[in-house]
């Protein structure tokens, strides 16, 4: 649906949709009411009718919605119909989690390469992919169509790297260090800050703590 | 401020908030206005004027915010003058890394065990937290307090492990598996979707990709 506009919080939610029609679909369940997806999903029928009245009707009264046909139009909705390629920059422990996730190809993410700064793991293949050392990087984006690069290196030298490689050309850059990369805006950067995830549990900890002490408990 | 009621995406942003001001203190940077705050954040001086005042004024007009009061404050909201005991659960390549964060520890939360089904895993220390095996996860909570545990274990399983250690009595999970827990109410549950996160790159990525094409790049 070129041209129209979409919430960021309705793009937000669709790959929560799509998980879970992945799941449907693997259970062979052929349709659904807006009422049972949410209550497996856990939101109101009617955001769901909203969310996915966003592109097009995708529901037919009184015959709910056919799983296959939504999950197939959200999957292009969120542009998994494509290939994408993807390398890591940062072969420590978490550069080295995602490069075992085999779950990403089957969404279209294909690991086509490994980068690091330590000698010591030059050479070192995870799932056929070697690791190899940074100074390759310029010519391996040369040679190579590079879409999305995950950032797993300390955040000291996050926002270099990140400033060096979308001038390399890569414009979609996967985030993991615990600092704003501050890219020009035609660059897409999506962060997962993991400290700051934690964060959000303390703070309800917090509360419950207190309250179970208050409770004399 | 007991009782007072913040919305979520007040306290989603906090962490954020937390993190540049300890950069600012790191820096030896005692005050700061609104406006340079939101510079450096990319969020507009009346949405930070706006979120701080939630938790009184911490800001005096003229003067702009003291770093370290309000680095202090705000860490007290999220509940990071307190410590947590944080165990693991699925010693692969994603658990391994989260153990490895030495940068938890520096925000009050402690790592205190490391379990896996692995039999060839057991012993095996990170940090000087062996990895021990989930038959002796019961015994560990009665014996430990146990605040957080993170889940780092096959989508499959996640679920059911999930029931069992919140009845064990743990009450905060941090689910890195690709699926949602429904769990009791009681129960405070963050999820670290990265599938999801990397569906957010590809919707954008797509258009960016289609507009690219229609140039003639």
């Amino acid at each position: 649906m070129p041209g129209k506009e979409i919430s960021l919080a309705v793009i937000q939610r669709l790959p929560r949709y799509y998980r879970y029609l992945g799941e449907l679909l693997e259970n062979d369940v052929v349709r659904i009411s807006s009422k049972e997806l949410s209550e497996r999903m856990n939101v109101t029928a009617s955001q769901i009718r909203q969310d996915l009245n966003n592109f097009g009707g995708f529901g037919q009264q009184g015959y709910g919605y056919n799983v296959e046909y939504l999950y197939t139009e959200i999957g292009k909705i969120l542009g998994l119909d494509k290939r994408y390629s993807l390398i890591i920059i940062g072969a420590g422990n978490l550069g080295q989690a995602l490069a075992n996730y085999t779950d990403f190809e089957r969404r279209g993410f294909y690991l086509k390469g490994i980068f690091d700064v330590n000698p010591r793991l030059e050479g070192i293949s995870i799932r056929g992919v070697e690791i190899q050392m940074m100074d390759n990087l310029e010519e391996f984006v040369k040679k190579n169509k590079v879409h999305i690069a995950a950032l797993t290196i300390p955040k000291m030298k996050a926002p270099q790297t990140a400033k060096e490689i979308t001038d390399m050309g890569i414009k979609a850059i996967w985030n993991f260090a615990p600092v704003d990369l501050n890219l020009p805006s035609d660059v897409i950067v999506e962060n997962v800050h993991l400290a700051e995830s934690l964060m959000r549990i303390s703070y309800t900890l917090k509360d419950l703590e207190a309250s179970r002490e208050s409770d004399g408990n």
